[in-house]
């Protein structure tokens, strides 16, 4: 059974239908619609919703609703944010989309913003304590995180479009308006003496995407989306530098910077770096959530509505989506850590926490690919493991996951494309993951769990393999030894396996 | 409801169990073991299958039934063939078989072989007249094919193993060696006076895949499968030189062919180009289909066991696989071609029937990258649409298919990496039908079907779109408008839209 959720996000600078369709099993977003409507444009200065933009949001919101009727989903939460909250024609403007599209828009307070963009955050990155910023078009929001719960929130009207009408004039940028707006933005700041208190900071919205987007093609990465990318002061200042000199038709071409975002990046860029100075914070985590997910996962999840452990429920929730066999895979993932275990408690290897969440990982995942087409399975799950994604897990991580599935059937691993984000020692690592899995792969090529467990005896140069199993196993066995190679190379041994 | 049905395939070279899961509206290949088992070695020489070959297929077999008893899959079909059927202790085997592993082996007859064989190429290709070869270890199998009915089939026993150990003896080979075995194939096939009598090949097996896989690297061609790739008699006959100069061991580490079938690939590449050459093809189609692919359409199609157009059943496949909408899908296409009919019907393109089976096909598969992500889910129809394969499709008519859902939102179309697949106007092509799906799918923007026909009128310099529609649709004329840039350029014309 399949539930839907539309989420429309009624925001200051674009409005976004977004679906989510969830199972027992997994959830994933369908379906979006995104429209560049900038409702708040000239309500900071009338104070009031203005003809043009109010129309161009009821058209938006005509569409949405034909959408929904059309798709038949029932489930529709329309929630606004600054722009309208703050327009003195607020009413009228929520009866008017009430009458031309069927749809009761709720207005969110501030506080209860803050509490959406929150749970987005804390629900795909593994933050813990900190603080989560939320910049929208209209309005800032800032929470800080303690032991995952919301400890102070607040929102503030420091939005990107609001801050380019205020401080901006079209062209580039001078230095004086520049002054004027990080002032502003750190006077507003004092008002939250809770941000400097430690911990790490992570972003949600549009702006923030752009800007994440940009510093990693600046920096040549290789680029999958911008989930768990973590966004340096330093990176930001350069970006801000560029930006100011270009006019805002030139801005929205740089790499990374959205075409409709042109105009009001350099704003935006101001406040968060702003933001980060004031909290004390060298980089910022980007994340692809945003208050519509918020908004999902207060319904998806119970109380409180976070996930208990968010790699744990990305991984599960990307195996779910391509009908993986859970026997086969969760088996692979014990026979995988348990070898693993062994071998580091007889210090064949150094047994690094890390080293181990990535090869459980890539052991849930390393089949989804066949959802694809059985041929070239192993890269077809690589793709789907970085273009689907995997919240909680950084872009390198999220590669030597990609990376130990790719290679969990033949060739000799490597780095590849993703060499530029690597640290020492990851070649290596991604050695022992490629070993250790397909090590156990072979073990369980008969999807039976007839080896139901492994030990291991450290010899002078070479590692004994021992398979418990209640029948014969010869066929993993001699499947297990084909894989010397690949093992010595890891490990530096040679290998051997009996039953 | 899925249902499941395991093939084993005990062929002479290798042995392969392939697990078909279908349901009412898709099939696909799931699962597979292959082993290089090569049953039939020394058995031409002995008349009896050896006891290492023996032993070794054996176990192969027990790996099988503790897979097909483990994933809990009923329907198993063990069908042997050449090697089997030759073998003077076949009934010592097949006992064998059945009491270590259970499975009951049936031994196919020659014709039977060749009839599975023609089931896998003329429901994997457009061939409607001609012949398929089936090319294996043990035998060779050549179906007359006419209106798509095997109209004669026959058997012979010139695998590639045999033809291997019967003809060369390692190293490199002697001119002598391949003038014998050339004469000798040309010889047998006078035996089937019908393979002379026109239309096209078809080809299916591991010799076939491998050099079509060769000749595809060789060309520089991008490479996603080799499904509907054209291997034509010059470049079999240049790759022959190059793999008779070279030893087994250097034959397997060309590019294309696996290195386990290096000592078979140029016996197998001769046999091919023999038949060509008594046939009189100048190419032959590859197809990856094979035996198992045969008999799992017996079991999936009624009686005759044919789709009855293979294009329009491999596109349902795939949209069917990945959960397209299919009210949304259907009506796009049906607004794409009724608005492309009518620019052709006014002489604003041609109207080439190829270019308008593609951008149905395109069409009906815009949407299925969805299942991986909803960001740039464009590029991931691309990436289905090329990895999973479209059969009835050549390579380059999968790629013009596959970039027009990559530009079926936005981005200027362009061929990329299939420029070496692409014939002269096919860049041209690609424009009309990035431009029309674009068009189609803006003015299904709302999902509900709201515009329900369109008809076109075409001034001088410039083209009117009216929309067909029982309410307002002011957006999607709206949203269709915008689509006028890619228009022009697609056409020539400006573009204007009204309701």
């Amino acid at each position: 059974m399949e539930d839907r959720l539309a989420v429309i996000d009624v925001g200051s600078n674009s409005f976004r239908l977004v679906v989510f369709t969830s199972t027992e099993h997994w959830w994933k977003r369908t379906d979006e619609i995104h429209e560049s409507v900038r409702v708040g444009e000239g309500l900071d200065a009338a104070g009031e919703l203005q003809p043009e933009p109010m129309e161009r949001a009821l058209e938006t919101l005509e569409l949405y609703a034909h959408f929904c009727r059309a798709t038949g989903i029932e489930r529709v939460r329309p929630v606004a944010t600054s722009a309208i909250r703050d327009a003195g024609n607020q009413a009228e403007f929520l009866r008017a989309a009430r009458q031309r599209s069927g749809l009761d828009v709720e207005v969110l307070p501030g506080e209860e913003e803050a509490r959406y963009g929150y749970l987005a955050a804390v629900n795909s990155t593994t933050l813990e304590d900190g603080v989560v910023l939320d910049l929208g078009g209209g309005s800032m929001q800032l929470t800080r995180v303690r032991g995952r719960r919301a400890a102070e929130a607040r929102s503030w009207p420091l939005g990107a479009v609001r801050m380019t009408e205020r401080f901006f004039n079209g062209g580039a940028a001078k230095r004086k308006q520049l002054k004027a707006l990080r002032e502003h933005v750190a006077a507003e700041l004092e008002a939250a003496p809770w941000l400097a208190d430690g911990g790490r900071m992570a972003g949600i919205g549009g702006t923030v995407r752009n800007l994440a987007a940009a510093a990693q093609l600046a920096a040549g990465l290789p680029s999958y989306g911008i989930q768990g990318f973590r966004l340096t002061r330093d990176a930001l200042g350069e970006l801000i530098g560029e930006l100011a000199a270009m006019t805002p038709a030139e801005r929205g071409k740089v790499a990374g910077i959205k075409s409709e975002r042109g105009d009001l990046i350099l704003a935006g860029a101001l406040v968060v770096e702003a933001v980060m100075e004031a909290a004390g914070y060298d980089d910022l985590e980007a994340t692809e959530a945003g208050l519509r997910e918020g908004v999902f996962f207060e319904t998806l999840l119970g109380d409180p509505p976070l996930f208990e452990d968010v790699r744990v429920a990305s991984v599960h929730n990307l195996a779910a989506q391509y009908h993986a066999d859970f026997a086969h895979t969760n088996h692979v993932a014990q026979l995988a850590l348990e070898m693993w275990d062994a071998l580091a408690a007889q210090g064949v290897h150094r047994g690094d926490a890390e080293e181990r969440d990535l090869l459980w990982a890539a052991a849930m995942l390393h089949d989804i690919g066949v959802a694809v087409d059985y041929d070239d399975h192993h890269k077809h799950s690589r793709y789907l493991i970085l273009n689907a994604g995997l919240p909680g897990y950084s872009p390198r991580e999220s590669a030597l996951i990609g990376q130990a599935a790719r290679y969990h059937r033949k060739g000799t691993p490597g780095l590849g494309e993703f060499a530029p984000l690597a640290r020492a020692g990851d070649a290596e690592m991604l050695d022992r993951l490629s070993a250790i899995l397909r090590l156990a792969e072979q073990l369980e090529r008969s999807r039976d769990q007839a080896v139901h467990a492994t030990d291991v005896d450290v010899h002078d140069g070479s590692v004994e393999l021992r398979l418990h199993a209640s029948e014969d196993v010869t066929i993993a066995r001699w499947a297990a030894e084909r894989q010397g190679d690949l093992f010595r190379r890891a490990f530096g041994r040679d290998l051997s396996v009996s039953a």
